[in-house]
């Protein structure tokens, strides 16, 4: 595996294998690798000849009072992992080789970036739509890979690539889960025992609203007043950003079940103590 | 020379064309070519394998109520040059082939996008960035010209192609204009006898401020403030967006001139009845 820190030095790399006829696939992250990005990996390298992983704490995804300085980082186990994983170029740029200074340029999916988690956190998908495309054009991939934990990015992120002609196939991969249904992510470390314990209220509430629906229920308004309810009464939960029930191809939202409605996306971020966790579920009727 | 409507079609022939090891040359127009677009796609073939020109009038970069439609066409005219020019590729896609009927995704430079025109034009530069964007993700050509009579729209797509890691090479190409020294522009067809005559205020008064600052004068407030009369004093100018000098790196507003300024823009934009007409000059100190 080959660690590389610059982007004139990656472009090379790949230049050389695209010569020789390689297909790239590429899973960008964060890292603070778990399951989730190993899954991303593997499908990754099932799928192309060469496998590059970034990782890159992206600031302009977050917001001024959000958790960019205290996200976790933890180079060496992650290139471990990568190792590991047969990663065949791992990209680890300083934010200074990403960003100029006078950064000005920004790709934003309008509409699609106001609702749920956009709703609350105002340019998080602005930021990750450009260090989206950004990445891209450095990397130049065939095909990238998105969890669907962060399910309104991987839409958010399929919509720019149709809507802008980028020549990149996009593949959503299914989440991965602790044993109790937690959904990984990288800020589950944040969590105290008693809020990791109590965390899986928020894949329970999304499956109980999935059964409830699959019982007939119709009036989704009620059903998710009785969702935001179960959370609520969770005392380790001290926010519900949202409880939402919409489209998964648009993201619309739906208060009422009819016969042409085939899929439903269950989403939902709420806070367990300081910790912001997301998840959801698309289910077919 | 192949005219291509279809996206599919010319990504086709110029991959084609790149297996071979051509480079391709990239000129984006909204057609009615003129002697302005003709320098661009001489330059093109004089330093690319294969030239590629595109028209197509870019709904997203006019406003509302400005002239989309009426904006001049006239596209078996266009083939014609395009053809005695030796162009290669001529893409001439319709609006539907370009943008899905729900787009949403959109490419802005902030802050450049707010001054000089963009004051005027609110979502001009997000509709050009936009379009340009997408062309270059079809196209993916080597290199790209833009006329610099369009300086702000030239400053932008280059600073947007440094920000976002565009692996085009981006050219600028210096201003056609008559004999009598108005700027090349598809919009000169609006213009009435008279209008057309007195269109020369424009480049007039630029180049009296040129004259001025290169005999000395150094406070710009005033400079700027006399080439508004003396734009205002034609009775054929009916309004005057702007009359700026600028830094032309950046486009940041400059007063005053002091030793440390090597070099300035002198940009206006002004109207001949109802015709818009911008033009400007760079100027070395």
């Amino acid at each position: 595996m080959q660690i590389i820190k610059k982007k004139a030095e990656i472009k090379l790399a790949l230049n050389k294998e695209r010569s020789k006829g390689k297909k790239i696939g590429f899973v960008p992250t964060m890292g603070y690798l778990h399951e989730g990005h190993i899954s991303l990996i593997r499908q990754s390298k099932d799928n192309f000849d060469v496998t590059v992983v970034s990782i890159f704490v992206n600031p302009t995804q977050f917001g001024p009072s959000e958790d960019f300085n205290k996200y976790p980082r933890d180079f060496k186990r992650d290139s471990e992992i990568a190792q590991k994983e047969e990663v065949d170029y791992l990209f680890y740029p300083d934010v200074d080789e990403i960003y100029l200074s006078d950064h000005k340029s920004f790709v934003n999916v309008e509409k699609l970036d106001k609702v749920m988690c956009g709703k609350f956190r105002p340019n998080h998908f602005k930021g990750v739509c450009t260090i989206v495309l950004k990445l891209f054009n450095i990397i130049n991939p065939d095909g990238a890979f998105f969890g669907k934990k962060d399910y309104q990015q991987f839409i958010i992120i399929k919509k720019m690539v149709d809507d802008l002609d980028i020549p990149v196939k996009i593949i959503g991969c299914e989440t991965i889960r602790e044993p109790d249904g937690l959904a990984l992510s990288s800020r589950n470390k944040y969590l105290s025992k008693n809020e990791r314990e109590n965390a899986t209220i928020l894949y329970k509430t999304i499956l109980f609203a999935e059964e409830k629906i699959k019982q007939g229920e119709k009036n989704l308004i009620n059903l998710k007043k009785e969702c935001i309810k179960k959370l609520s009464s969770n005392n380790y939960v001290k926010k519900i950003d949202y409880f939402d029930i919409r489209d998964p191809k648009n993201l619309k939202n739906i208060t009422k079940i009819n016969k042409n409605i085939k899929e439903l996306l269950i989403a939902s971020a709420i806070y367990l103590g300081s910790t912001r966790l997301i998840d959801n579920k698309v289910i077919q009727l």
